[in-house]
């Protein structure tokens, strides 16, 4: 194969209007899904990809479905110090941004995080969950929550990004149109959320064999999991007031994919709200999120690979209570493609810039 | 391969204590669990198997996997009539049984119905489901629901048992001990299930292709499904009065296996009773239902072949809402295997006998 | 979602290089395929999409995966005379295009057949695989076969190109180095191939049920199958006269890729030939194809939804007999992207536009 | 669930009639396959079962499928010899039976090794393949090679049992027929082999993560397998003379079942022979091979949890190469299914006890 299809440094007349930009982690599927969407573009060039185990290899060593794309190696994490990122991404495990990105930060670059490390803003809860002290709430309390259906103004002007983790995004924007609009019951909510096997990540762990979890399925993580206060404090927010969510999370037998079904127990005196129109108002600017037509259920298949939450909202029977349906790729506006979404508001670029690829389907 | 493996018919002297049993519709996936479970045992003998699509083909065309374990062919439905069948069961599409049961019944077979013709004793329900006017209420009447761990002892003296859905069979045994109890507000009750594609049968249909189902995951019928009404009035009954259910099925990447995640809000004032207990001593003496330890989460692939329901009970952050997990194969608990639990029950058998088989794992 | 992601008609002034290109039946996988590839460029317009059987449906409603990147609805096959278009793509049944390419061709489009219409040169062989007689024998002589890496020159200037199977393309470039260098005896030649579901196309068939073809591995039309006389065709051609394969296709459980594993005894007298070069050495400038590293195994998904073909040359145990591992994505170097790599051709583009998205990993 | 399902110890008066069976190594597929096919039975005892991580576990904490079916806990390694064994089985990493079997062996057990310990009768081949030094060669040339369909008198009589692996199996029974008539030229053999995941064991490893292994398909291992010289051997013995293998195994997106496409050349002067008659006359009396009719393709579902071969013989276009087509189960056939078998063969019962239940299907 020709290396023609590797895109050349470019020129330095128009390297003024090319982003320079380096991820730290580049060895999960968060790093390589950043890769994948980062490396076509003319306007963005990845100059830094760290990994403490692999430095010195090459990153098509590691993803073979890179080869021909990129030429870069890993490089150890201490060099992004002289790479002069205008953004660096994390993709790393908990605890390592909040250790690393405060000296970039001062630095100059801005940090875009996909840990959960800058998520939640009371540090004694993420103490409580991540189990040691946090390292720099100063930046916590800097910290933009990147969801941009939200927080897209605040994002723009931000040094640093606390990306939404993969089930959160989902979950939010599921119940934010009837939160935000005061229809349902703030201690009625429920998510059973659904997730496919790349959202716990790349270790070696028997559990994710596909000898272990494919050709099965089981909820885990039932008495608690890292995501609800992250979820709460979103669902906080919006609700203007303490809310109460049972979360339950399962385990796919599929790759990519998330699917929450979101349920809430209607406010009494709005029952005759046309809960249709109400979603379709909130998200008809919004690029990323796609309301379905009434009856309609989302596959996670029609989002593989795509930046966009499709959402469907249910009244079963007529009864009292809201289904809504909510499905993402956890890999793309999951982490990924929402690390990059944040990124082209960062830079003023369009914020559907590298994201507009259909999903792969089947 | 040698013949010796198929069973040869019974010594006349033996003859007596042989159960004669047939099967209506024994082309899809529930007649050939059917088949897997009956075959192999020496107290039980298959002597009528009716399709009316291949008659005259041997099984094992049809079902390779039953080479050299029997030389049956099909036969058209008609000739059951002759079969003398002590036990006829019908994995025929719903309506089938309600024409052609009558006429067994009134010759003497007791008969297993696993298809839904029987399962509603509300038959304005029924006909408003499934579309059409009910053939014989009075057999509706009559009819027992075989779910063994609720209705033991009128299954033993039963005619004609109409066997349970596979979800109604899940939910109703992971909401049984919350409702006989009185631990749950009856009107707060939510299961959000999830299927394999094995439930949705053998039928040619572009949405169940492996192109489409696989590396997928959505909801389905959330407007309404037909097994809401079957599990509604199951609830009713242990419940001892109305109870509010919102039914969510979901359809799995998976052949084999049903998950049902169950929500309830619990009853004010009954908070510190220990809820495994409860579990534990509801199904303390059924070989069929297994109580987890407490912190648990069954995954399908433990019950794959099996008869088994394994369930789990929890109370997330110690708030007021239960969430039970019950895991069960479709095919043999859901469908199946109960059928020929049922089948003993009536023959006054061992109620385990040819059910005890491990499951197949991994 | 804003309709802002859906392109709009292109500017009058710019319409002179904007390609009108139309896709006779696009309700299959590669139709759908066709349109992931071509609806986000700037320089295709896609006007005209058929279905006999969804007319006046929008492509939306049938495909959900590309809500919000088109407004186009189905037309009957019939307006195509109308819409004006510089390219046709036939994603029809064998049988549809030798029935209406001729006058679109007299018309003055340009045609590309994904269909095996006018792949067999001789058509007494068509004939005697396709259980039909051909309408236009005068069109296959014409016809170019639309494998760039063996016919670039030609398809440029081509009216009516034939695009090969997804199995002919795999091992038809598996074996290119072999058969032109003289190094294997060519009645030596095994081709064992693997093939994801989604080669079987959308229709309805229980074989192709998930609950029959997941978990599950199996061989198919080992007496012969119809890519087989394309094959040898193709190799033939090659080697400069009469092969003998054996091809063996088999049923993978996974929905995209082509694995062929190829297998050629050596030549007496030129064992000592460097297999490695002699790959490296005709694919140096081939965008498509990439040859691995010696000992490599290429993965199916380290092409998946990329038009690439990866190679490996294996000798193993250094005995008289190669192995040569290919993998490709079947729906895209296999079909819909050979397809838009042809256009290009034709066209006079870049050969790798809008072909350059990495593969979909994991 | 009540524990009337587990199986008390056998009554004094019966206890000479059961056979007292331990397992070194519990924890893995191959461990926790032995125990579904012994666990049920009554006329064996499992009385030990080892783990060196694991003593002290019960196995249903392990393994929840046995979860009613046994109380017994993993012991250390060291226990064994207090156990007073019959038989002892190794499911175990290679290395470990050649330390430990010969201690046992002495006091008089009789052992049956699933690992690859004694499969070679080369201790060179053995060493250069398994990379250590061999430590008992004198039990090397005791053991007997435990494939019953070829060594079943020898079998019979034996004090130590090497079980053959997984791929050995499938390729020999598939190439028996042909190599003993002398029908194929036994330098032109060829094995393409594919199987599930579970063949590579239950060790956390990146590439065996379902997100690795799952919706993929490679080759591995073409530069030279471990199994080719135990296959080689066997069919050398066949043939009586060498044989030239070409051995290439895949890795498939299941989790059970090998298929084994196998190929040679049809030796000149025999093209006339009858093969299908050729495989039928073989395997007439062998219980566990299945020779499929003429054009039949087996699939790897149709033995899915059973001990079956099923082979079919095909002449594609009539010309001279032969291709056969085998699958199995690789954990029952291809490794505790033999292991059983050869134990039956061993205490003199009937060869097929607790194999006869029918394959899982769907």
């Amino acid at each position: 194969m020709s290396s023609s299809r590797i895109s050349s440094v470019p020129d330095s007349d128009t390297s003024d209007t090319v982003a320079r930009v380096g991820i730290i982690g580049g060895t999960g599927y968060t790093g390589v899904e950043l890769l994948r969407l980062l490396i076509p573009r003319d306007d963005i060039e990845v100059v830094f990809v760290s990994s403490r185990g692999s430095a010195g290899t090459r990153l098509d060593v590691h993803f073979p479905s890179l080869r021909g794309l990129t030429e870069l190696e890993f490089e150890g994490p201490e060099a992004v110090a002289q790479a002069a990122c205008d953004i660096v991404f994390f993709a790393t495990p908990n605890g390592t941004a909040m250790r690393q990105a405060p000296a970039l930060l001062a630095a100059g670059a801005r940090v875009i995080d996909l840990s959960a490390d800058f998520r939640l803003k009371d540090t004694d809860v993420w103490e409580h969950w991540y189990g040691e002290p946090h390292l720099c709430p100063e930046w916590v309390a800097e910290a933009v929550y990147g969801l941009p259906e939200i927080n897209r103004e605040s994002i723009s002007d931000a040094r640093l990004i606390a990306c939404p983790g993969c089930y959160p995004t989902a979950v939010q924007l599921g119940f934010l149109p009837l939160l935000e609009a005061g229809l349902v019951k703030p201690d009625s909510l429920i998510a059973d959320a659904k997730s496919g096997v790349s959202g716990a990540g790349r270790g070696a762990a028997v559990p994710m064999l596909m000898a272990e979890a494919s050709d099965n399925f089981k909820a885990y993580a039932t008495a608690g999991h890292r995501h609800l206060p992250e979820i709460e404090q979103g669902l906080a927010h919006m609700a203007g007031g303490p809310v109460d969510l049972t979360f339950t999370p399962h385990l796919l037998p599929l790759i990519r994919g998330i699917h929450a079904t979101l349920y809430a127990d209607i406010q009494p005196g709005v029952t005759e709200v046309d809960l249709q129109a109400v979603f379709e108002a909130r998200y008809r600017d919004e690029r990323f999120v796609d309301v379905l037509p009434p009856g309609s259920h989302p596959e996670t298949r029609s989002v593989r690979g795509a930046n966009t939450v499709r959402l469907a909202v249910h009244r079963p029977q007529g009864r009292d209570r809201i289904v809504v349906l909510a499905v993402e790729d956890n890999l793309v506006k999951g982490a990924a493609g929402q690390a990059v979404q944040n990124m082209n508001l960062l830079l003023g670029l369009d914020e559907a810039a590298g994201l507009n690829a259909p999903p792969l389907s089947p």
